[in-house]
Order: structure tokens, then sequence, then C-alpha cells
């Protein structure tokens, strides 16, 4: 029955991460707070915190229309896969308040698929599944992720 | 409708964190495991891993209703936020079972809103909202949270 | 009525952890990634990162019927406990799709209970228990722990 249940809201949004080098504190989102433990070539073990902004169009300087905020790592030694965790704030006339979100960001995939548990405010108790698609990357600097927001569950 | 909807469970508790500073084993119940990342002035990257004692009211040495086990840590650059997920644990005569608990305490914001999105034993299966707000803090010392969980499933 | 409830889906599998030694990296499936912060005798503070085969019998080498990827940390002083929470990840002509776990891991209990807050794929919007019993461990080098997944809601 999933095929032809319809999301009671559905929301995209692109999140940005500028990733910390060390010097560009001003721009940053997101920062690496353990080292790879020296299992394989894909940063296994690496802990990344982050608070990016989320926008409706590609465009990272567009106003934010969200934020994410949480964490995710590298956990796979043969490939780069990234178990993910995170809360979307939105404070605009538009929305206001959270979607709370985990699972594993399997990079190779075209598209994955992470589990929406919870939500407050104009998202209260909100369940669903959030889309993740590579959106565009610079490697070690920056990426983006489209993310498609579909909620089953409305209050 | 969420606006009118009654929780079928309702619990207020008072949960106390004494931080580790290397020489206070006796008494602490929380530290951090990663150093912050250099981001701005609120600590952006420091994990905490905790095991809380819960009480009914405002008192430390009071006999603790619950623990919370889980973890958090600092994201924003401007402001202290801190990113939480946390279990519950229930083991008295009054509760037996867990409640589970996921999102983002914008330390700033008079009342926060995490979402509860499972639970075990007497909170089977059970959904909510778990709202924090500010009860007293120490710097660097200790800090006190009153939670009151609001759960709208029960099974 | 918890108790009289029957799981739309039951499945029991065995999961493993080889753990890092920083020599075994062909058989390694997870690795320390802090250090414990010296609370305790029983690794308070030390998280591990890992991503562990499961397998329908006890044998680490049957082929695998799922992955388990996430973390897990120790935050107990007395006792060792493991907060943990992980994604299942099925890709099997069996089942495809993830169930998304969360909760705490008492290790002196006999039988911890977790909480499924979601799932994707052939699990979409599922909820429900993970039990989880001690089936084996070498200290230090290996540990099985048996999985009984009971779903209650299923789409």
């Amino acid at each position: 029955p999933s095929k032809e249940l319809k999301p009671c809201k559905h929301i995209v949004l692109h999140m940005h991460q500028v990733i910390f080098n060390g010097s560009n504190s001003a721009n940053t989102t997101g920062a690496a707070v353990t080292s790879p433990v020296g299992l394989g070539h894909f940063a296994f073990g690496q802990v990344f915190i982050f608070d990016n902004p989320m926008t409706k169009d590609q465009n990272l300087l567009s106003p934010p229309a969200a934020r994410a905020q949480g964490f995710y790592f590298y956990h796979m030694k043969t490939v780069p896969s990234a178990w993910m965790t995170f809360t979307l704030v939105f404070n605009s006339t538009e929305h206001k308040g959270t979607i709370n979100v985990m699972g594993s960001n399997f990079i190779p995939a075209k598209t994955r698929y992470l589990s929406v548990v919870g939500g407050t405010g104009d998202f209260f108790m909100t369940r669903g599944i959030l889309e993740i698609e590579e959106d565009g990357v610079v490697p070690f600097v920056y990426f983006r992720l489209k993310m498609d927001i579909k909620l089953y569950e409305c209050y």
C-alpha cells in the first residue's frame, strides 16, 4: 500500500555544507570532530557536526528556508557512506517548527531514503520519508544535497 | 488539530547534569568526549555523553524517578545550541520502561521542543513531545533542565 | 493492550562485530573513534562506529541477511551499558529497505529493548521493538548480539 499512499505534506529543499578547513570560519557550516581511524580509504570513523542552510533553489546565497542541524559519520571501508541524523529547523512566515530525521546515506546510490521520525510546531508528531540526491560537490570543500521531504502522517 | 489534542500521559521531571572536570568522578554524570573545533565561541563540535538523574522536584539529591542516558553536542557558531538524543530509563514501582527522544535544544529560546519517537515497557510504542526549559545553571559545573513530557500516542 | 498485540512482521538475526585493533582491517567491522574519559571502569565516553553483518544463524561466515550501520557509546560509571542507534540495511531478494533503531542497551540485563522508529522500502514507515540478547563475546575482540525485531506497524 505504500506505493499508493500520497504525502499529506511535501517540501523540497537544497542543503548546503561548507566544510571547515581551519581558516574559513566565516563561511563554514560543518566541521570534522574526530579523525578517520585508518580502515579503508573512505574516512571510516570520521564524525562531522553541522548547522547547514537549506534553500528552495540550488543557490547557497539564497535566503534560507530552514536549517539542518545534526551530525554524520562515515562508516564503510570500501565506499563512502554517511550515517546521518539531524533536525530541520523552520522559523519563517511559511513554517515554524522542526522535523527530526535519521538513517543511512549510502552515497553511491542515486536516491537514498531516510526516516522522518517526529516533528514539532507546524510539523507536530509528523512521520515520513526524506529522499536525498547528490546535487553538487567540491571534494573536501562543499557539497549540496537535494532533500525531498514526504510526510505521510500530519496532524 | 494539535492545539486541541490532549496528552494520554503527562510526566514532569527535572534532569541534573554534573559536568566532569577531571577530578570529580564521584559526583559527575556527564563528560565531554571531543574538543571544540574553534568555530565561534560556543563550543561548536564539542560532544558530551551523560547518564543523568531525573527527579520530581528540583533537588539534585532527591531520589531519582528516572535516568536520562545519551549525548548532546554544540553545533552553532553564534549562540549556544545543543543537538540531543537520549533514552529516559524508568525502573521504579511507578514506571518500568524507556522513552526515546531526539531534537535540537536551542538554548536561547525559553521553551524548546524535542520529539518522543518511541518507547518500551510501560511506554510501549509511545510518541509525543518533550518540552525543555532551563531550570538552573552553574557554567561548566552543573545544569538542570525541566522536562515536560507529553505523550499523545499510548497503547 | 501491548501484551496482546501481535507483530505484523517478525525477523530474528544475529549481529556480529569484529573490533578494530589497528592491524586487523581486513576482518574488522567496528572501531573506537574516541577514548574513554576516565570515569569508572567501563569505558565511559568511548564511541564506536560500526558496519556489522547480520546473519540468520550464529555463524559469522554465513551470508549476511542485512547489515547494521551506526554507532554506540558507553555511558555508565559502574556497569557496562551502550547507548546505540543504527540502521538495518536489507538488500536481498527477500527484503529491500531499511529499519531505523535507537535506545539504551543495558548490558547486565538478559533482554534489552530498543525502539524501531522508522523504515523505508519494504519497511516503509514501520515502528516496533527490537529485543537484544547477548549471543557470544570475546572481550575487546568480537561480540555477537541476537536481535529479535518485532514490527507492530506495517504498511
